[in-house]
């Protein structure tokens, strides 16, 4: 039994056919079923196995060998899993083989003529099972690759991929070469599939511009004509399905990249001669997400005095419960509070209402910044993992460290 | 000292100097400061009040005397507190003489020529204070004036409105009349102000259409052309600060009123011949709303063990951690456990990926919902109030009650 081999699985209630793909997971028996999505069976539930059908050979079909071009940059990418993978693997039935570098250019041949592309699978991860361990598994990867590559590219499950742009963003510091995370919205048995246009675009960009900071690369609009390359800390997913699901929030994007061309849209970080260093997330690190909302009952703050960190989702320019603020207050002595907005859109100002300055008051951080909640999340994550004393960190929560808080409006 | 005296008050820190209104909280004296907002000082903490300059009389300043008009309809405003009342009270510093239908018209003289205006102020709450007694009380004041009316305006805080917009939408059944909740984002001591235009368009709405339901009337953009009827279920507030702050979520707006037209852009629910009968909210129902994100402690779910119902905020099409499933799974068989995205744009598919099916399988709702997160919220509170058999509730939560799905694309 070999990998792209044509499979039939029988556990005690189901019976499953698909191709035989790799799994990182020990223990996991992973198959790519008919409709292009990946499943894994434990090997304990599996009660017998049995080829289907042989795989064909994997020699690359198309004739571009890799020949290494001096004259073009070398791309890195690494794959950590999401339907990007099975996008790009939908013609063979598996994944790794289409990663290899000469599989993947001979399905995208495009990106040869942009840059010489080399591949490694370092996870087979759905994104809403990441956890921080993978940001410094990923920061670690490209660390050891910095001088083999003039950039790389991360594919990644879209769901969040937004919060693994924020956490890359912090961690990787003084970061020399651009990283770009692309992911893809559909699978390749449709004919809307978005993940050439996300490789290509992500390639190019890397290929033909000094950029070098973390951004996400995905389509700007439905159409197939270009995509936004968005800073990491900027970005949220939008939409459930939408090939343009990803939005710039309270930013515009750096730049959109067309076929033929590249339009800078603000400023960006450039190419320099530093040392990448690693600052981690420390992966016991506790932080709550807490939605303020009508009826909320203040005693639900209590479950998490012993968590190191909390975000509260407020409503409008950052308004909670009269109640809630008592509660809040003794706590916020002890573990950074800070306010962001279920509005998404917009930023926090604590001036407007009198309310507002007792939140202030009471210790709640958060004034004047217009982070996403998710890259508050993870922002406070990398700060409690970083710095030690309470105050600078509360200090640090509230300045610009890596774009996630765009020039303030001084009210 | 009256109504309308500006006063000194001290408490043991702090001296204010504004505008004496009408307080609806015991205990609590209130004041408009100078910048337009109010304040609420408790009684007990005040040390001297002073007037420091008497009010004029509160006689209308304009001679437009409040003719009855039998060729129009009569509009009922309820008011309930927020930024708006601030600004319709900005000229004479007070709240209640503005509401008195007189004040009003003085200040808005357009709104004579579209219907007879009666006012009442029936609470002064900031809307992030309330909950889901006051959503009970609001239709209790319509029920009662139900005859006295051809329709009603709640004047209301923004950032809580789609909240109470979904509650009013469920808890009034059979509703034979218009029921348009109107905010303004910008106190009126700013060019900017939005509530005249805000209150306009709905009372245009009410008086020359035929649509009976509950929405929001807000700014369509942030030009003063038009505003949009966005549906009760459908609203949500998703900019902290812009005057169109309100969008239909997954749904497309009921109409849009111009100062010289209506546009009907959507199907809508008519004025008929029915009984009002009110469906409350339980004041003691408990629902928590959870946020999927990476690092996520299962743990957390215990809390939340003995509430009502839990909504969770998950990633994407509805992904959750795999570790979360198994959590859940016990619980969903003792308490509703619904499903929504973290994207807000878009609908809930649990058959796209393999995981999504094991979460049908542990029994969580939302597949092929369309529902904001709030919106589930507040339908799920409802169910639990009005419903007592656990299959039934889960049946109705997947089933269009008041347009909060839109018709279902069948995957």
């Amino acid at each position: 039994m070999k990998l792209g081999d044509k499979i039939e699985i029988k556990t005690s209630t189901k019976i499953y056919k698909g191709t035989f793909i790799p799994s990182t997971t020990k223990d996991i028996f992973s198959l790519k079923l008919d409709n292009g999505y990946n499943i894994g069976i434990k090997e304990s539930e599996i009660k017998s196995k049995k080829i289907i059908k042989t795989a064909k050979s994997q020699k690359p079909k198309h004739s571009c060998q890799l020949k290494q071009d001096k004259s073009l940059p070398t791309i890195i990418i690494l794959h950590t899993g999401g339907t990007v993978a099975s996008e790009v693997s939908y013609e063979t039935g598996a994944v790794t083989p289409q990663f290899t570098p000469e599989e993947l250019i001979s399905k995208y041949p495009e990106m040869q003529k942009i840059a010489n592309i080399k591949a490694e699978l370092i996870s087979n991860i759905w994104s809403e099972d990441m956890n921080f361990r993978d940001y410094n598994h990923i920061a670690k990867k490209i660390k050891q690759n910095i001088n083999q590559a003039d950039g790389f590219i991360i594919t990644h499950g879209t769901d969040t991929m937004h919060y693994t742009s924020a956490a890359l963003s912090f961690i990787l510091k003084d970061l020399p070469k651009p990283v770009l995370l692309v992911g893809s919205q559909r699978s390749s048995d449709r004919p809307s599939a978005d993940s050439f246009l996300n490789l290509y675009c992500a390639a190019k960009f890397i290929a033909q511009t000094d950029f070098a900071d973390v951004a996400i690369c995905m389509h700007s609009n439905s159409s197939d004509k270009s995509c936004d390359i968005i800073p990491g800390t900027k970005a949220r997913k939008m939409h459930t399905s939408k090939r343009n699901a990803f939005q710039s929030i309270n930013s515009r994007p750096i730049a959109k990249v067309y076929q033929n061309k590249i339009d800078f849209i603000s400023k960006y970080r450039k190419r320099q001669d530093t040392k990448l260093k690693l600052m981690p997330i420390k992966e016991n690190i506790k932080i709550a997400i807490i939605k303020t909302r009508p009826n909320m009952d203040e005693k639900e703050i209590s479950f998490y005095k012993k968590y190191n960190g909390i975000i509260l989702e407020a409503t409008g320019l950052g308004q909670i419960p009269e109640k809630l603020i008592k509660t809040l207050k003794p706590l916020a002595k002890k573990i950074p509070i800070a306010i962001t907005s279920q509005c998404i859109h917009g930023r926090i100002n604590l001036n407007v209402y009198e309310k507002g300055r007792n939140i202030r008051q009471a210790g709640l951080l958060g004034h004047l910044t217009d982070m996403t909640p998710e890259t508050a999340y993870i922002k406070l994550a990398w700060l409690l993992s970083n710095y030690k004393n309470l105050k600078e960190i509360k200090t640090l929560y509230q300045e610009e460290i890596k774009n996630e808080i765009e020039p303030r409006i001084i009210h």
